[in-house]
């Protein structure tokens, strides 16, 4: 018997996201004899609670296959976490009654620690509520804070975008700092964990001065102006690769300076212009400032080739673990070599993953708390290896926009709660 | 008779000096017997007011070769311009020293329209001072300001790195849009021509909704908030391209708002957060904002191969006009046809080149002065073709670092005017 499928991105996206969505998608083709249509939620799980469904089938096998190489969310993804089963029941009665509708006995929900909550909460329905239905979650965040899982599709991507952002930058101000900017500073993403931060640590191998600051270290602004004071004096110059979420010691962000502007609104900026005004007070250097923001985690043009493959493979196995009868579970990826770096593909009840942030381990970390350590760069580089470059047309990658038909609508509408 | 070469890098670096920077000195190895060595300046001009020389015969054929997809300035860069001979004599009469010193009768420099401001004045020694020398500029500028060149090296990849960011950021965007952010705001470069901003508009051929604040418009907000509102209320989303050059109509930029932090400094911020805060406080929308800084012209990994490749060509024509008896002159990308793109290299005489500026037509950009028409578009796609992507070890390119070993002095120190 044929049972269809749901399937949905939520939170921020990735560069490699839809790689998962193809791995899902071809996957669940290849047994056609079990899954029927994969429906996917036009917005994450909002399309799901509004019955606004995608009907995949309609793509051709060539569009499903060109997601592998392209960025965002093919669907639409959405912030948007389910309340409890006892605070919002009324939710939970119509996804029943959307999936009932439309035949779905099939959950794959494609996201981060948030969404592993919304997933986790949907796959106790068929207890919970008699309705049968198993819900893997597909991991997916570029912060890389899952728990049970060595890594998450997207972070390798971002880790290999700012890795090689960094060496090009500082190769840059290496040129120029003679005469002009010596100190520069990048902004990353990451706002509770410096994973992304730390992939600036790979350029070092390469001779670049860089100094990280990262959300599990506190700020010590003497410590870090002295730090980037000596690198300039001996190499000429520095990097700073800043953290979102660097924060001081009562836990005030950096970029949260309590500043006006002339309006009286709060002051605009990010980390990277008040650690480079820092610098320039207190040291006199000439500094440039890059926030990356974005750029970081659509990059699709300069994805690891690694991270790409573990986000399809995920998907892949999410729809295995599915057919094999599991529920509430996510695939997860199981490092069992640094160098050469080998892993496997396991699993993860999802209870234990729903709410749980994984920060960098201390010894992760350089031990005066501005670098990455040898066991951080060990377990970071297999993750940037590898190019999978997307095709060009006319100077810019092919990325596939899909055609998205609308599945017809069954029910009345569904006023969802703000 | 051999006679040696001088070859500096000066002002901004880009993506692809080095190529120019590889096609004049294995050009010159192809005429061992008219050209000796070439010795390279350390930090541009500097290095031969210094006489701090590289002896660039020391390379091997692979260093020189992998200029050709290394970033930034192999030899140094400097912001520094020569005064004229009436003010500053003493300058002129030390490089003739050091030319002198070590047999140097060609002058090749590789900078934009500052430095072939000072390449003319080198130009000018033979018939001012008497010594024997040919300067010839080498064009280069991310800005694409330059006069009598169809383009600048340096320009097409940094468009290429615009176009593509534009385009996965705007992505991004579009899937989260439903829930999260709105409008994305991306600065870019170019002080006082939007070439580079007007890349973005390229974007808009993959039905990407972006609207260019270009330096050469002046800025109006009730338009320009208007027309965001109507892209975000059609589209759902929409992207703002802005260029650090973007102004009011009495030229202050939009990045000089005039605030103070709390301890009374100027505000630190770029023009897209100032322009992200006026979206948000005008019309309500969540938006997000990048800058690009230095990572739009060390993006190597993204280069484009015409430009690359044209600026080889214009590196290994400079030395061949100088080995056809030529002085004062810039060789040129002379285009021929839009579409197929052709072109030749021609030449222009320098003391037309200097301190002029080169804006966007206003042709080149729409009516309504927010993207860019199709003159534009003409213009702009021949520039980003092709892909010529650096080598891979361990996940990060592979970029040259040169020995660079500097050549004995010969004469006593010399101070270098502030």
């Amino acid at each position: 018997m044929s049972v269809n499928a749901f399937y949905a991105q939520s939170g921020g996206v990735t560069s490699v996201i839809n790689a998962s969505a193809a791995g899902v998608i071809e996957t669940a083709r290849r047994h056609a004899d079990r899954i029927g249509t994969v429906f996917a939620g036009r917005n994450g799980i909002l399309g799901a609670l509004a019955e606004d469904l995608i009907d995949t089938g309609l793509e051709s096998a060539e569009a499903i296959a060109a997601l592998r190489t392209t960025p965002a969310g093919a669907f639409g993804s959405c912030r948007y976490k389910l309340k409890s089963l006892e605070k919002n029941r009324r939710e939970y009665e119509r996804l029943i009654a959307v999936f009932q509708a439309h035949g779905i006995g099939y959950f794959f929900y494609n996201g981060g620690g948030d969404s592993a909550d919304t997933c986790f909460k949907v796959s106790q329905l068929s207890q919970s509520m008699g309705y049968a239905l198993q819900a893997i979650h597909v991991p997916k965040t570029i912060d890389n804070d899952l728990p049970l899982t060595d890594c998450c599709p997207g972070f390798g991507s971002v880790a290999k975008y700012v890795a090689v952002s960094t060496l090009e930058a500082s190769l840059d101000v290496r040129s120029m700092a003679a005469t002009s900017t010596k100190v520069f500073v990048l902004e990353v993403m990451g706002r509770h964990a410096g994973w992304i931060a730390a992939a600036g640590g790979l350029a070092a191998d390469h001779g670049i001065p860089v100094v990280i600051l990262f959300p599990e270290i506190p700020f010590d602004p003497p410590a870090f102006l002295a730090r980037v004071d000596a690198l300039v004096k001996h190499h000429g110059y520095c990097t700073v690769v800043v953290s979102e979420g660097a924060h001081h010691p009562d836990g005030t962000f950096l970029a949260e300076q309590g500043t006006k502007d002339a309006f009286g609104h709060a002051q605009l900026g990010g980390a990277a212009p008040v650690v480079a005004q820092m610098v320039k007070e207190a040291l006199g250097y000439k500094f440039h400032w890059a926030v990356a923001d974005y750029l970081q985690r659509s990059a699709r043009h300069i994805a690891s080739a690694t991270d790409a493959r573990q986000a399809y493979e995920l998907g892949q196995r999410a729809v295995e673990l599915a057919l094999e009868g599991r529920n509430a579970v996510m695939p997860t990826i199981e490092r069992t070599s640094d160098s050469p770096y080998a892993y496997r593909i396991g699993s993860a009840p999802l209870d234990q993953v729903a709410n749980a942030e994984k920060f960098m381990p201390r010894d992760h970390i350089s031990a005066d708390g501005y670098g990455i350590s040898d066991k951080g760069r060990a377990y970071l580089l297999p993750l940037i290896q590898g190019e999978d470059y997307p095709a060009y047309r006319d100077g810019l990658p092919v990325y596939v926009t899909l055609q998205n038909h609308p599945v017809a609508k069954k029910l009345p509408p569904f006023e969802i709660s703000k």
